[in-house]
């Protein structure tokens, strides 16, 4: 028997055992290693998406880990070969598939979230939905490849170019990792972010972080940019003050990218994308590009994977992590160890 | 002495003469001929502009005419040549102007808001903003060029298609000359407008008009494209219904541009436009390109001027038609005459 973590009703996990089966044909049977905790885990974990998550849930989709076992007409893996997956499987015959846009599919199942996820010892999935890892690469490290995927998609869909102007609003996981990635891409960057402890990580990626709450940032703005005001600003904080921080400090023709989960219709100053003939793009998800790009800067050390990870606690620990991470606190990232030797170590 | 239309004060326009002056080096001075009455104008009649236009005003930006005699160094222009005028003045040193952008100067001039329109028999304007008319266009269709140009610039941010499926949310004057120049583009293409006398001429045009009140819109749009929802909306009814109908009919990486002026911010479903990475476009006034398209799209029959033109009136009846416009009805375009013989007669 194996362990999971399981999501069972609001603010509750679990960790059971599960019966692990073959993998059958085009599947591939995986031990996860690390698996981060993301935004939408603790969503559900707070009961947010009971009417979409099916419990009990096993959550986790920001991983890495080796093939176990491969199914009948698998071809090109191996046991123990490193892996993270792109969770995602759609249909191929919705108007968005047929569009060419596979990762919004209008069908999409998000695996870890509409099916289960990563946070168990073994754990079955499509071998379609493999990316390879360099054997270089630590997989501790390689958990961040997911969330770092997620950056390359949003700084692609706001086609940022090099020496450009950006503000990302929410200095949160994805935000850091958005600036990161758009300062690989050339762009002069600055965070903005009312944690005093996410602002000095920044710092010391050496990313430029202003508090909102102390600081007039579209004023900062205009000065940073001789009046004219930022190319790109990226919504990241899913807050009603960060869209109308990233629509003021926008230039003529700015582009505004939309990363964060508004649950409820926002305010929005229409008027000034109208008089600055502004853009404001939608970004979800991630295509097979993007992955490939996120392990290339993570392998790289581009993305400072290691400096991200806040704590690291054995699949036993989950259900405690979620319930300190509900209080807050000054961390960026945590992961969940699957590997049975630390399950060995914790229980 | 000549005569011009004035705006005063909030509901009050006069007729008053006007002491023509010799044009300056690089400027020309035109007779209008046809000038159109536009919702900016209604605006600053209202007295929602006072903060911007200085009164006494003389209104007016949607013009046809005459050269009258050219200031000294102007070259290429003839008393005569028939002309429209491009009302814009930049100041080419802003941020804006430096990145190409001269449209939305951050100093622009409006002429006709900022400085003073064409709604009188004398109008000086720099020759820079001059834009030839065909000898053999009407004038009085030729006063459609202007907004003709504005469904240009829209139709061109927003990247129409040819065989895209395109909605119109407000089938006034610029509503119905998007879709025509969408159509134009050869997209199949849908105006939403809950006036049955807008409606109808929309019909008459060859276009499919949907009436919001009676008819569920996104669900309309559903069937008509196959559950994959339109590939562009244009905003430009002004309504916050409008917004939500314009972001509700969008398949998945559709285009919402902005042409409406909403002077309060407006809830937006910014969930949806992560969700199906919409993107949502600002557009703003036209550059010389779009009005020389707009001059041949009208030259050429594509928008069928005639047609949108309600009602010509005398410049002396200029009040009276501005004080009928505040109560609705059924017209589409109003046009000022402001030739000498139509003073004549109508004094
Ligand atoms: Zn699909
Ligand atoms: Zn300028």
């Amino acid at each position: 028997m194996t362990l999971a973590v399981r999501y069972t009703s609001a603010r509750t996990l679990d960790t059971a055992p599960a019966a692990p089966s073959s993998p059958g044909p085009g599947e591939v049977e995986l031990a996860p290693a690390y698996v981060g905790i993301c935004g939408t885990d603790l969503h559900i974990f707070h009961g947010d998406m009971d009417a979409r998550v099916q419990a009990p849930a096993v959550l986790g989709h920001e991983m890495s880990g080796r093939v176990v076992r491969v199914g009948p007409g698998v071809e090109g893996w191996q046991p123990g070969d490193a892996v993270t997956v792109m969770p995602l499987r759609w249909d191929d015959t919705c108007p968005a598939c047929r569009a060419g846009h596979q990762h919004i599919c209008q069908h999409l199942d998000f695996i870890g979230i509409d099916s289960p996820g990563a946070m168990q010892q073994r754990w079955t999935v499509p071998a379609s939905t493999l990316i390879r890892l360099p054997a270089s690469l630590p997989l501790d490290r390689a958990a961040l490849v997911e969330p770092t995927a997620v950056a390359v998609h949003d700084v692609g869909r706001a086609e940022v170019a090099e020496d450009e102007k950006v503000v990302v609003v929410g200095g949160g996981p994805v935000g850091i990792l958005i600036a990161l990635v758009a300062r690989a891409a050339g762009a002069d960057v600055r965070v903005v972010e009312p944690s005093a402890h996410r602002r000095l990580l920044a710092e010391e990626l050496g990313l430029t972080a202003w508090n909102p709450a102390d600081d007039d940032v579209p004023e900062l703005v205009r000065r940073w940019t001789g009046d004219a005001g930022a190319d790109v600003a990226f919504e990241v904080s899913g807050a009603a003050a960060g869209v109308d921080t990233a629509v003021d400090v926008l230039g003529v023709r700015g582009r505004l990218c939309l990363v964060a989960i508004h649950p409820r219709p926002r305010e929005v100053n229409l008027h000034r994308f109208f008089w600055r003939e502004l853009t404001l793009v939608g970004a979800r998800l991630y295509d097979h590009g993007d992955f490939e790009r996120a392990v290339a800067l993570v392998a790289d050390g581009t993305i400072p994977a290691e400096r991200l990870i806040s704590k690291v606690v054995a699949l036993t620990q989950a259900p405690a992590a979620f319930e300190a991470l509900e209080g807050g606190g000054d961390v960026m990232k945590i992961l969940v160890d699957c590997t049975d030797d630390a399950q060995g170590a914790a229980v």
